[in-house]
């Protein structure tokens, strides 16, 4: 085991029987002319820390760690150590070690017992350390890998979910309402059918009083005065939402309102710290079905902080229900699109 | 039920048989001269809601609530009405109606079966609407009761806990480490000795190559390079904390040091996105008992958004530990005094 390497460029050169030993059997590096094999930084430091790899320009695993001017390289080499244990081979994702390289991605991984000459894929993987935030638009179709400051790994699998449902209530016309404060009261007998078809709204407090009273949050109320369905100046109930949450109520309408359109029913997630919780297959106030998802809002320029992250899907899995970010770009005048994007965790 | 009331200042006034009926039989307002009553707004507007006051000054339950000028009007009327369906009495914590009055609670909360002349007292009760931020040094001996946009009422519980454990660790002097990017590994069996008798550091990924390597997150690493335990400058380790965290890394070594000087092992809270999750019976790695705590550090001035609050509670619970806050004033130069507050659900 007196194999040693040599520094060249991004890369390791290792020699001797390398192609066979390293890449053919076990998957390391890609193969150069010869018997020869080109390393990446991370495989040459796991084959050090193996003892596979005798030392690189004379450097022992920590000596070859210190001299590194990558500050990434011990949150990558974690990750890829850590995959290797868990029996997957894993290269960088460039076009000279896989034909799935793709730029952001920090890692490909191969499905157990594959490797890479055998044409498949089980992850994109890209690296962060948890202070290091990463932007919403980078996430949909990778799994996040981020190494914590104990060096845990923490698996997050995203994804473009289709959120749809089978909810499609009938609106009253002009039901009776008050604006005030932050909700709004529909009185009488619409306020009633609006719960109990639509889920709309919340019976006042006091039911034991017999009076048909509902009371809706304000995005409810934004929403169903556009549908013509409240006796409420639909601009009134964007400007008072607008009053107690700024700009984050038109994205939150936005939101609410593509959940509607798309058959889902949303209810506060407040008590789970999200905007919303949503039921696909609400039949009744009796009959409302598993909550499927937990819904944050959020601009489209959003970066996540990781520990937030994991906050969010630690307690959406918790509570069985799936961590989904509306992500909404204000397009102005109150018309927005809405990228939605699903994290779960994962365990490779 | 004819009865009707004046609004008087603050007050509304009821007559009539009022005190027999409303105060003595069922806990309602203060009495005044003869027989009247003095009612509280959230109190008329119950008694309203029930149907036991026909009308104030003509108005009913809903004219009532629309002529208010009182924003909170609404939120502290759900949770009066929520604590009197519960079985509670409860009354405004305002001198003229209870000898438990204290500034800044809004509702003072009989035990059940007592009311307001029995002496004794269930909760001080604070009411928020969701998005009405409570400063943290508002908190520590009260309960919550946060409104949600659905108008459901969240109590949480806070508390100033006593966090003590038995974890009292021998330390080396002066171990081999090295710091590299943002953690530091401590070489040979000194770091071995660290993480087994004190739960320091996490081994490093590749425990098969029989290295003895510990590797340590920052605020581990200036904790234990203050305590001479590495051959680490301990400057050279905070200063490259505040590098990767800011000020933020000075708060957080505070309540580790705080948590290590009550003897308990904090490790990383990443995964539950808190700062620290805490052992206060860590024997040895395989018998580190349960963690009881989470974590999370804040600045002294910090005001918390109730949604954030119940994005935490509900995930402590879930995970069966006690979410607990470290309110940090920073005396400059290292100095700091660290505030301990725990927060709980709570159904009345």
């Amino acid at each position: 085991m007196n194999i040693e390497g040599h520094v060249d460029g991004d890369v390791v050169h290792v020699g001797h029987d390398a192609r066979q030993r390293f890449h053919d059997s076990r998957g390391y590096g890609y193969p150069l002319e010869g018997n020869d094999v080109a390393l990446a930084p991370v495989e040459a430091a796991h084959l050090l820390a193996r003892d596979d790899l005798a030392a690189v320009d004379g450097m022992d695993f920590r000596a070859f760690l210190r001299a590194s001017d990558d500050p990434t390289l011990p949150v990558r080499y974690l990750v890829y150590a850590d995959l290797r244990e868990r029996g997957f081979y894993s290269a960088p994702s460039h076009p000279d070690w896989t034909e799935f390289a793709r730029d952001g991605d920090d890692l490909v991984v191969y499905p157990r017992g594959s490797g890479p000459g055998d044409g498949e894929l089980a992850y994109r993987v890209r690296v962060t350390g948890e202070r290091t935030e990463v932007p919403a638009r980078a996430l949909g179709d990778c799994v996040l890998a981020v190494v914590d400051e104990e060096s845990e790994i923490t698996y997050l699998d995203t994804s473009r979910p289709d959120v749809a449902g089978d909810v499609d209530a009938g609106l009253p016309g002009g039901a009776d309402a008050d604006l005030l404060a932050d909700r709004v009261t529909v009185w009488g007998a619409s306020g009633e059918s609006l719960y109990e078809t639509g889920f709309y709204g919340t019976p006042l407090s006091g039911r034991d009083t017999g009076r048909d009273a509902v009371v809706l949050s304000l995005v409810e109320a934004a929403y169903l005065a556009a549908e013509d369905a409240l006796d409420v100046d639909p601009a009134a109930a964007v400007a008072r939402g607008r009053d107690v949450e700024g700009e984050r109520f038109d994205r939150r309408l936005a939101a609410y309102r593509d959940l509607r359109a798309a058959g889902v029913a949303p209810k506060t997630g407040f008590k789970f710290g999200a905007d919303f919780r949503t039921y696909a297959d609400f039949q009744n106030p009796e009959n409302v079905g598993h909550s499927e998802r937990l819904v944050r809002v959020l601009p489209s320029g959003h970066a996540f902080a990781p520990r937030d992250l994991a906050l969010d899907v630690r307690l959406a899995n918790g509570v069985k229900k799936t961590m989904t970010y509306a992500v909404v770009d204000a397009n102005g005048d109150g018309a927005a699109s809405v990228d939605w994007l699903a994290i779960q965790r994962l365990t490779p």
